[in-house]
């Protein structure tokens, strides 16, 4: 199951609107076929790894990191593919919450008399499908936030400069943490600022290109931009409420996907928008600022994990906060968070949190 | 000589002015004696482990971590005392800088035709002896800046609210380290917002009480705070420019050392306040705050160390920094710190790092 698990991690990024499986085959000890969710979603990890078996799978035991499906989707059930290549015994990390699975694959193949057992390194699993989990149980994906930060939590000087706080190795891993996500998201005013173009480099092959995400209340970014001149491919997705018309026209014609949200105050409606990106089968995306859409994304409660780069140097209070006002009454109202990895990186530290459920 | 670093160490925050010293004696592959800097700074670690020895250090090897004194200060020559003990060869992790010393006790050894190596896990010895290698090079104590801060660089709400930020065993690591310095610094904010007691608790015998420093212009501090009531012990010092004599003579009638520094701009100019430290004995200061006097050590440029403990929450914007304004123009002058450790600590992170020279 831990190597299923490591083919599981793979697919992350690569294979929404789908979880991320994997699958081993093992017969008389040996390995007979392995497979993840190949990108885009299809074949699933359990054909992909019957595919590589062959007959060497009957009789043989099948670890799958996620419960079979049980459902004629736009591929036929892998329980009953399971079923058809006479594995004896399946083993299962948890069940899948999809309403249109949900123990009936497990069901399925109990049916068929095959011993099944759930509950194997549940917890680990569960992790690698925290995105997929959110988009079926809560409707919206998974939101990583990313904060590249001096140790007293700046994100750029008094003037705005940023580049570069933290060092290679950090931005190095920000591009593998990308490729990690479906989408990488930045408010409107990094977008206008930096002129990112938010795309995974440096990496090899890592699949289809992530979604970039831009939030704006009016659409009004720069069309000499590096988002605007690319935004065909890898695609571009903007959320307003209440843009032009002009403006929507514009970036439709270069090739972006533009989003109607609601509106909440003066600005984009963050819960209606991670809905809608819920909807449109993203499980996984990765916040990269600034620090007044990450204050509101926090303000929203719409922050799952965080991920801080910690850089050895002092800015100093004039410096611009990598996280905007809250509004805490009270330190008993401020968000916890529980620490899930720290390490040295290069010159910098990395740690990642988990929102405390 | 890792034995004898480890020794030393534990001397750290009792021994000044001296330094904090380990010396380990071997004969035919036995410890016969160990030993390291008493509190108070004497006797020296080698009268200690040659006390132990007695007889049994003829013939042997003596691993010291700092070059043996070579003058008659409080206590006869260590040199000498190693020398009439029969000891055949001694291991030196380092020279002393202190011009009494300086190849000194290395020269008057292979007078005595011992047998002497200098350099054995030098760069271990330099970091443990940081602080007494300051004042002896630098004419003032190294200087521990320590942060407890959320993820996002907060000290406190915007209310001031700052109890507890990190959890007990990042407080208990707090106490440690005021353990390991010879002083606990504060400004004079943090003493009137907290009425802060600044001493050592819950590890036990540590030795002598840890010199409690304030940092007041017109030492302007209230009396009915803990630390003017206990002003005798462990010992307070006042850092003070331009006081009422009133203020004055009331703090040295509560039992407190009072220090007149001198002014730069509206403030104590620090550098000179360091060197009165200095001159004083001290080797080791650890400064816990606040946010207006650690970025004034940042930019008198006397922080050498910093530990920061990072908590799981976000405070936001309006929360107050763990760091004033710097004044920096460009990213490229804030000063640069080298990463030296970092680890989980119960729910929080701990993180240290030192000054790029
Ligand atoms: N060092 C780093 O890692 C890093 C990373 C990112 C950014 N930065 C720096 O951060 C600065 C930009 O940050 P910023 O705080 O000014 O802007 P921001 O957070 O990137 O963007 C804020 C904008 O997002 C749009 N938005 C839409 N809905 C929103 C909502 N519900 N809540 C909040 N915003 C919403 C609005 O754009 P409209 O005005 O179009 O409606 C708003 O003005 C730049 O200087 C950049 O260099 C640094
Ligand atoms: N969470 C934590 O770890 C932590 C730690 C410490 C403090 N805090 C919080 O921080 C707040 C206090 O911080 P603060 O920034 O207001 O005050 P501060 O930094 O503690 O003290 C500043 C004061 O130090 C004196 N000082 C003397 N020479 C100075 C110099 N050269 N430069 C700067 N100051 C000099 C001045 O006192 P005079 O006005 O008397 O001249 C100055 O007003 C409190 O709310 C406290 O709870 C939190």
């Amino acid at each position: 199951m831990a190597h299923a698990l490591s083919l599981a991690g793979r697919g992350l990024g690569r294979v929404w609107p789908n979880p991320a499986v994997g699958c081993v085959l093992v017969r008389d000890g040996r390995i007979v076929g392995r497979g993840r969710t190949a990108d885009g979603g299809r074949p699933h990890a359990e054909r992909v790894a019957l595919d590589m078996a062959g007959d060497a799978a009957r009789g043989g035991t099948a670890y799958v990191t996620l419960e079979p499906c049980a459902h004629h989707g736009q591929t036929p059930p892998c329980a009953d593919a399971l079923i058809d290549a006479g594995v004896a015994r399946v083993v299962v990390a948890h069940e899948d919450p999809d309403p249109r699975v949900a123990g009936g694959g497990v069901a399925r193949l109990r049916a068929a008399r095959i011993d099944v057992t759930v509950g194997c390194l549940e917890g680990q699993a569960r992790a690698i499908q925290a995105g997929f989990l959110s988009r079926v149980t809560r409707g919206r994906p998974w939101l990583t936030l990313k904060l590249a930060l001096t140790l007293d939590g700046r994100i750029a000087t008094a003037s705005g400069e940023s580049r570069w706080i933290t060092g290679p190795e950090a931005r190095r891993r920000v591009h593998a943490e990308r490729a990690a996500h479906d989408a990488v998201l930045v408010g409107a005013g990094t977008a206008r600022a930096d002129d990112p173009d938010l795309t995974v480099r440096g990496l090899g092959d890592v699949g289809p290109g992530r979604v970039r995400i831009v939030l704006s209340r009016h659409l009004r970014l720069p069309r000499d931009s590096r988002l605007f001149q690319s935004a065909g491919d890898p695609p571009v997705w903007l959320i307003h409420a209440g843009a032009d018309a002009g403006d929507v026209g514009a970036w439709e014609d270069a090739g972006a996907r533009v989003i109607e949200g609601r509106s909440l105050g003066t600005q984009v409606d963050l819960a209606h928008a991670f809905e809608a990106l819920g909807q449109a089968g993203l499980t996984r995306v990765y916040c990269e600022g600034g620090g007044t859409l990450a204050a509101a994304l926090m303000t929203a409660d719409l922050v799952d994990e965080l991920q801080v780069f910690s850089a050895g140097k002092l800015i100093g209070a004039e410096g611009q906060p990598g996280m905007g006002a809250l509004g805490l009454a009270r330190l008993s109202e401020a968000r916890a968070f529980d620490l899930a990895e720290v390490s040295a990186l290069g010159g910098d530290i990395f740690h990642r949190w988990i929102r405390r459920v």
